[in-house]
């Protein structure tokens, strides 16, 4: 590590993208006037009668819940991506549009409206990995479903509407452009050493042990060097896997007990149940190989500094690139220091 | 125009960056229960004792602001970027990182403390591009400065901690992934066609007109076809300039006064202080040529349904592409039915 960075505003690779993103460890020391956030703590029923995923509650398509015990997914009854859309080509001059086929579906983690991940069992978080597993291997097997994204928007700070634990799938017919992105760099590295670009930093990172935040045998959670958000973080697999399909049994738990484990650092990070929106990157379902892939779930979290002071990604963000105040290390120091054992549970 | 499409989940291409955004018109009917903004509409003062930015006050790094009357720039006391960071160039198996250069402004567009761009006199608007044109050119020809982001953030939701009209500019050694994308795509074409791209783009726009929402002899603003935020705009000159140095008096007038129309009908549109980033792309300031460029600004709004509902840019946007769900098209439309007078002042 070179400890000059820790002071000086410095720019960071991306190995997966390419590009880079601005750090300035020096700006922390700013004050705060803008914006906060509310942060509610009140305690959340079990079962909520007006919660739409609640078992045996009716959906606003009119459908009713199945009184479901394990994980229960269905189409999104507001859908963004439409199975039968009609195929259109358009292009005019400088004008250029194509339909886009797609499923979009929900997936309740738990019957019980007050978990979440974290708060869940070990063997609960298993089940959503399997309903995982199946929903990326069934909607990935359809025609014209050439890519699947399995994603969490968590709190409503993250755009969620609905606190019943619950995440959603995404999959479409084109490759989108972060995983295109994504694609050519891991393309780049295998061609040049027949080895996994994500495989090769994972052992780099285990040898520094500076990012890592937990551990186990198939699994290693950690802050990614280039981390964009105040406390992104990353789970990745020991064994050079292209997709979640490929999970063995020991696997799969190990994974559950892994994504605990982060997610209970998170919410003591402030003491609240902690916002982030999370997702798994793996190969498209277009029935190519893609041996360079190693899939990986990241975490973007919006807190910067407390339970109510996010970090804002405008302004130069936007026009210019990513920018974060603190350092990957310095974030990964801060989880580490927390308690293994939820707040709540204390 | 493919009517089709005004029905069809479909994708289209950005011709500046080679990204694809997904856009789902049969998506607004969706109810939202989600998390809604505040919507400020108290009187502000002319002068506010407390605000760092109003002339004559002190601000927190000790210095006191002169008693301006016009716009008024000077170095960020928080600066993300700092002119003397020692030079580092760090490389270590996959890691890789590098001290980055820079100067960040602040820029007062006014020393009235209660008004906002387009609550402004356009003679006045005048004198902020004026500012903006000698900011790009003196910190553009420092040594080591080789670009030079103007942006603003609007209101407390884009994360501006201050309501004094204000915007920023942060000007850098290394040029930002947001510019490189658009000079790739300029120049692709300007290969082969030997002229502007975005100019070309405009004339078609001209002739479709039904994105267009401002003219004037100098400069059109419009929605791009491949807008992602719902109300997304963009200010382009129909001279081929490179960068806002190149504006004579005519457009610098003309430029004040399309960017004051286009945030009256911003504003009015629900009758709040509009949010939004904006940024101008333009040049390198690194003594090459860019012939290819066409410098243009654009602005990100994140409301959506009303002065309290935004679009979430989470999830699915994160981990795959941007999503929207209104067309360009209607939104170009909404906006154009409003009035060209201020809802204050009707
Ligand atoms: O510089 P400010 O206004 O304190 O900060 C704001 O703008 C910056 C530049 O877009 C962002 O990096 C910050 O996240 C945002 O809060
Ligand atoms: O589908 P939801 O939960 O209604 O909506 C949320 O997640 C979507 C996918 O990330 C986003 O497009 C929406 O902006 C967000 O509010």
């Amino acid at each position: 590590m070179n400890t000059e960075l820790n002071n000086t505003p410095h720019r960071r690779y991306n190995i997966l993208t390419g590009e880079w993103i601005l750090v300035s460890p020096h700006r922390t020391k700013r004050p705060w006037q803008g914006k906060t956030e509310e942060s509610k703590k009140e305690k959340k029923e079990t079962y909520d009668p007006s919660c739409y995923l609640c078992p045996g509650n009716t959906r606003a398509s009119g459908d009713t819940n199945p009184d479901y015990k394990e994980p229960f997914s269905f189409v999104n009854d507001f859908s963004s991506l439409l199975p039968d859309s009609p195929e259109i080509d358009f292009e005019e001059g400088l004008l250029k549009a194509e339909s886009e086929k797609g499923i979009c579906k929900v997936v309740c983690f738990s019957p019980d409206h007050s978990l979440t991940l974290p708060l869940m069992e070990e063997e609960d978080i298993t089940k959503v990995i399997q309903m995982w597993k199946k929903e990326y291997e069934e909607l990935g097997a359809k025609e014209g479903i050439n890519y699947v994204q399995i994603f969490e928007n968590k709190g409503a700070i993250m755009g969620c509407s609905n606190p019943h634990p619950h995440g959603q799938i995404w999959s479409q017919s084109s490759i989108p452009t972060e995983i295109l992105k994504k694609s050519i760099k891991f393309k780049e590295y295998w061609e040049e050493n027949r080895s996994s670009l994500l495989g090769d930093y994972l052992e780099q990172e285990l040898k520094a042990d500076e990012r890592i935040l937990e551990e186990n045998e198939y699994f290693v959670a950690l802050v990614p060097y280039w981390a964009v958000w105040p406390f992104e973080a990353m789970i990745i697999p020991r064994r050079h896997l292209q997709h979640i399909g490929q999970l063995n049994t020991e696997e799969e738990k190990a994974y559950a007990q892994i994504l605990k484990k982060l997610t209970i650092k998170y919410d003591n990070l402030f003491e609240t149940s902690f916002p982030y929106s999370s997702g798994i990157h793996q190969i498209p379902t277009d029935g190519k190989l893609y041996p360079e892939w190693h899939f990986h779930m990241s975490f973007y979290p919006p807190l910067l500094r407390s339970a109510t002071v996010k970090k804002f990604m405008v302004g130069y963000e936007m026009f210019a690139g990513p920018q974060r105040d603190i350092t990957a290390e310095q974030a990964a120091k801060r989880l580490n220091e927390l308690s293994d054992t939820h707040y709540l549970k204390q």
